[in-house]
């Protein structure tokens, strides 16, 4: 059986032909025109599942798309997702139907990603696991027995907002202390550009001071890795909030698989390692020796491989 | 259908006969004799059942437990229970099957006290729910589409060790800023007394002074209810703590209903009121009219009538 993955981002569309061994036999970008009128959206969509399917040796049985926000993803209907300003509330479960013929499966991004790295990744042989994206947001799914965790309307897996101090930094959501608050691309740079400035022995302290906005969570992960103490620490310590977040979804879900992917995850050992010492020390004993983080596999590709997978 | 569900506590076991219609037929109480040797506290729990099979019009189709503490759900096992030193590992489920030859089944007291709201109290017609129990600990269970939700080891549910404040109270568990370490009876009294003890005006202020050790939650909440403002104070914090927890685990989750019942509910008005207002605030603006705070309605007969809902 033949399935067409596709990853509906901000700026690109990708997709891919997959077909049972979970072998991709085919790859297609293009861009998302997300911001110019619907139309022109569904037609590069349209284009990127033709050229897949011309490539197909069989029928294509299915399509998964992941998109952005939130999906109501038993109707297949996408809703106003995020930076894509041309798509308001779009069926495209039922676009996608009448144009293929096809079943067609529509959700949410985060959750794709974490059925993708379910599926091809770093949670094989898992069966439950929590998948965290670290991007400008701190986006997750939940796996539960092998399959996407919903929640009552589909919203679950806001890992990013959940509180770690009562009182803390400020989120995008509007609440205090939110994970996504010392974990976001935006925070942690916010939080690490002060500290590289006043710090003259840092690799990157000439570039805080001059061009601090093309600083990226790579360039702390790479000067890290090439022995800077100063970037090692601030890596270390969002690990450590990441930690304590970690430890209260394991505790409440008894979950103890954490598998973490995206920009910030790039930036590597220091990070992984803050993650891991403060969840350790922070979980139920219950939980200690079972606890495993473990880094993401798939990039970029977790979303668009895992949407292959919604097609039951 | 006739069952039986048991709840077994430190001190008392508690035992009902409920026919199909959910209707309670008979009930019996038992001493657990928890701390003596292991056959007492087994002779009580047979003697209790010879009791509710002598009073079932028919024959017993099954027997449900609920027991503190880890049990290993899926085999029966219930491993070493707190406060209940005659209890180590004891195969409870064939225990019981062997002498009454019908379905056993065991689980943790709070996730059978969920399952009791489940089927008999506030969760009724509720698919999903967080049942929570503030009692010495912050005890919880999670119903997910009507069922236990257990997690990888039967480990789910430890709402009270989500982590609030980032270098907060120390909890028992040995982690700092554990929900439980604000909201269980324990650390609940011990913020205040101190309060209690520095308002003269307040009603409780003598007895907090002359004997803290006999003060209860319920006395604060009598206080509060007859107008002390100290007393509906330190009652709001603790439910505004409570609803910080209560936030993330919504968003996590996509679980909208929170049952609180035990000891501490029991204080009534102000405590509610700081758990909605503050969880309200917190959580995720589309989760926010969904929210529903409700008051536990069985009381310490949840975990028994929900053991007796453990049987399929």
């Amino acid at each position: 059986m033949m399935r067409i993955g596709i990853d509906i981002g901000g700026t690109t569309v990708k997709a891919a032909l997959i077909d049972d061994a979970r072998a991709v036999l085919a790859r297609c970008t293009r861009p998302t025109r997300a911001n110019e009128v619907l139309e022109n959206s569904l037609n590069e969509l349209h284009s990127c599942i033709e050229e897949l399917v011309a490539a197909a040796h069989e029928a294509v049985a299915g399509i998964g798309v992941g998109v952005p926000g939130a999906v109501d993803y038993r109707n297949g209907i996408v809703n106003e997702p995020p930076n894509m300003s041309a798509w308001g509330r779009v069926p495209l479960a039922e676009i996608l139907h009448s144009r293929w013929g096809c079943a067609v499966a529509v959700d949410n991004d985060a959750n794709c990603a974490a059925l993708g790295e379910a599926g091809f990744g770093a949670g094989r042989g898992r069966t439950s696991f929590l998948g965290l994206t670290l991007g400008t947001g701190v986006g997750s799914g939940i796996i539960i027995d092998g399959r996407i965790y919903h929640g009552e309307r589909g919203f679950a897996g806001e890992f990013g907002h959940m509180t770690i101090e009562l009182n803390g930094a400020l989120c995008n959501c509007g609440n205090r202390g939110c994970i996504e608050a010392y974990a976001g691309i935006e925070h942690l740079l916010r939080h690490a550009i002060p500290v590289l400035r006043s710090e003259p022995a840092c690799s990157l302290h000439r570039l805080a001071l001059d061009a601090p906005e093309s600083l990226t969570p790579r360039d702390i992960g790479e000067a890290a890795s090439a022995g800077d103490e100063v970037c090692s620490n601030i890596l270390r310590t969002v690990g450590t909030y990441l930690g304590v977040a970690i430890a209260s979804a394991a505790n409440l879900l008894d979950i103890t698989t954490f598998i973490i992917g995206g920009g910030i995850a790039a930036a590597g050992a220091p990070l992984f390692g803050g993650v891991s010492d403060s969840a350790r020390e922070r979980v139920l004993n219950v939980h200690r020796d079972a606890l495993c983080i473990l880094p993401a596999q798939l990039g970029n590709d977790a979303g668009m491989l895992g949407a292959a997978l919604l097609v039951p």
